[in-house]
Parts: C-alpha cells; sequence; structure tokens
C-alpha cells in the first residue's frame, strides 16, 4: 500500500514492452507463453502490462502487426506497383528478405501463429490476403511468358517464399550474412536456379 | 482399488499413442503441451501414459526420432550413395518431399523443435547433422562444375531445404497435389529457377 515503485510508476513503453513479448511468444510459443512470463522477462509487475494492453492477444497483434505493416508496405512501394510483373517480383523477393532480416522476431511470429484464438486467425486471414496479392503477380508475369508457365503460381509462390520465410529460422545477424548477399542468392536460385 | 478398467487394462499401442503427441504438440507448441491434454486427446488415463513412456520427453524424441529416422534413411539409398553429386542431390531434394509429405506432423515439428531441453538440444543437433550432410553435396556439385558456385554451399543449402521444408508449413493433402507434382516444381525451380 506504499507509494508505487519507479517502475510502477514509469512503466516500460509499449514498444520495449512488445518487443519482450515478442521473444518470449518465440521462446514459449504463443500458446504455451504466459502475461507472468513476459512480465517476468520485461521485469515489471503483471498489472503494468495492462496499463499498456487489455491482454496476451493484444501484445501478439502488436507484435506480429509490425511484420505485416512492414509487408505490406513493400506492396506500395513504386517498384512493386509499376513495371513489368517480374521486376516487382524481383523487388518483392529482395524487400521481403530485407525485412525478414530486420524485423526476424516479428516474421517468425507471424509465421509460427496457429490459429487458435481470434487474433490468431486474424493474422492468419493476412498472411493469406498477403500470399494472394504474391501469386497474382507471379500468375502475370507467367501470363507476360516472363517466368515458366509449367508451374502453378500458386505452388510456386509458396515454395518461393517458403524459401525466403525459412530466414527465420536459420538466420543469425552474427553469422556475417547480410540481407544483400541472402536476398542476391535466393534471387539468384528462384529465377536462374542453382544450375 | 477395483479392477482397472478395460482402458487401463489395454492401453493404446504406442505407435498410436506418439500420433497424437504429435498432433497436440503441434497444436499448442512443445512447451506449452502438457501430458494432461495429450491422455485428453487419446482417451486414455494420464497414468497410462506412463505405461508406454517415461513423459512429454520421450513422446517428442519418438515423434521426431519417425522424421530423423526417414530422412537420414535417404542419404543410404543407392541413389544417393553412388553418382555425381548433382544426381544425388536431386534425389535426396525428391526423397526429401516424399518424406514430408507422407509423415507431415513429424516433419514439422522436428522444425519447429526450440532448444529449451536436453531431448530438444538433441534433435537439433541431429537436424545440424543432417544439413551438414546435404551441405557437403552441395559444396560437392559445386566443385565438379555442376552446380554454380558464386553461391555459398551452405547458404544454398539452406535456402533449397528452406523451400523443402516449407511444405510442413502449407501442404494440405486434401489440396490434391501429390509429393511427384511439388517435388518436380521444387527441383526444377531450385536447379533451373522460374524464369
Amino acid at each position: 500500500m506504499g507509494r508505487p515503485s519507479a517502475k510502477e510508476r514509469k512503466p516500460y513503453n509499449i514498444d520495449a514492452l512488445v518487443d519482450i513479448a515478442v521473444r518470449v511468444f518465440l521462446r514459449r510459443g504463443y500458446d504455451g507463453a504466459s502475461l507472468d512470463q513476459v512480465a517476468a522477462a520485461a521485469g515489471i509487475a503483471k498489472a503494468s502490462i495492462y496499463y499498456h494492453v487489455a491482454g496476451k492477444e493484444a501484445l501478439l497483434k502488436l507484435g506480429v502487426g509490425r511484420a505485416l505493416a512492414a509487408l505490406f508496405a513493400v506492396l506500395d512501394e513504386p517498384e512493386a506497383r509499376a513495371g513489368g510483373a517480374l521486376a516487382r517480383l524481383r523487388h518483392v523477393v529482395r524487400r521481403t528478405v530485407e525485412i525478414t532480416v530486420a524485423r526476424r522476431p516479428e516474421v517468425a511470429l507471424l509465421l509460427r501463429v496457429r490459429g487458435n484464438t481470434e487474433t490468431e486467425r486474424w493474422v492468419l486471414e493476412q498472411r493469406r490476403r498477403f500470399d494472394r496479392l504474391i501469386a497474382a503477380i507471379v500468375a502475370e508475369a507467367q501470363a507476360s511468358g516472363d517466368l515458366r508457365r509449367d508451374i502453378d503460381a500458386a505452388l510456386a509462390t509458396r515454395l518461393l517464399f517458403g524459401m525466403l520465410n525459412s530466414l527465420t529460422e536459420w538466420y543469425r545477424p552474427e553469422g556475417g550474412m547480410g540481407a544483400g548477399e541472402i536476398a542476391d542468392a535466393a534471387i539468384k536460385i528462384a529465377f536462374e536456379g542453382l544450375h
């Protein structure tokens, strides 16, 4: 009943709290993680979390929302809106690698969402919407003769983005490889092949 | 203290129990899942689980072990042991797709292991061992001039298997696509490119 501690008077800013929540969700799995664990990792009282957000779902939405906002923003960039479908696709591939490297935890969390809660189902719908937009560019590039047509556009999109998404599993910034080198390699493999 | 029920006298066979445990681990995340949830999903008493295994870790090892055994067995197949490195790599790629389709839950679980427990760390070590064996084939194919050398072998391996591993996230048997079609597409993209 005494005066609140400095910590409680001046809680974490929301961005730092989301950073920590994303890490805890990744380490424990979203379902397995608790607000108690997020509070412990942040070094604040659980009540302080409620000062910022309604609960665990809201933290997930804020964390995954960073990745979704960055990925959808790519589709509004000039290089993704004008020009041939192949050039636009290459741009989206390169920017997806850059965003995945820059926002690895958030993108990893985005890809691990399972759909057990309302927020998770909303996330899955956003992922499907993004996939459809990319598949449309792939289909356009196939129709214009820029990409081979003997692979279904949706299948090609899934394999291509599966390759890019795998970065969330193995990329380590301390490995010394930059987003540029990985993007170059991914573009070479995807469009020219390893052969 | 009465006679054990029929269920308890004749518990699930271990294979069926592992099937169910793998599904529960995938749905809830391994960390988040409990033996109580596995028992509930199996419709047996938790005590019956201990009739078969020491606990959750043992169920994880048995489930993931199916995927690991199948994947390592590929490397012992004649087509993966004799012939040029490129042909061996193509064989491994095709068989990896087949195994991922046939054992999707187990491979998905294998890829989601995080390393919080001793068994999980053992699994990660097996994954690294598999990756090294594949990267050695890629490097051999580069050295023999069968694969382009302007992409680091380890990076190429990660991107290639990232593409294949993504099947665990999006493949649905009811989609009508077979392992053969997916393997063909993956081999075309990986070796010839989309262009």
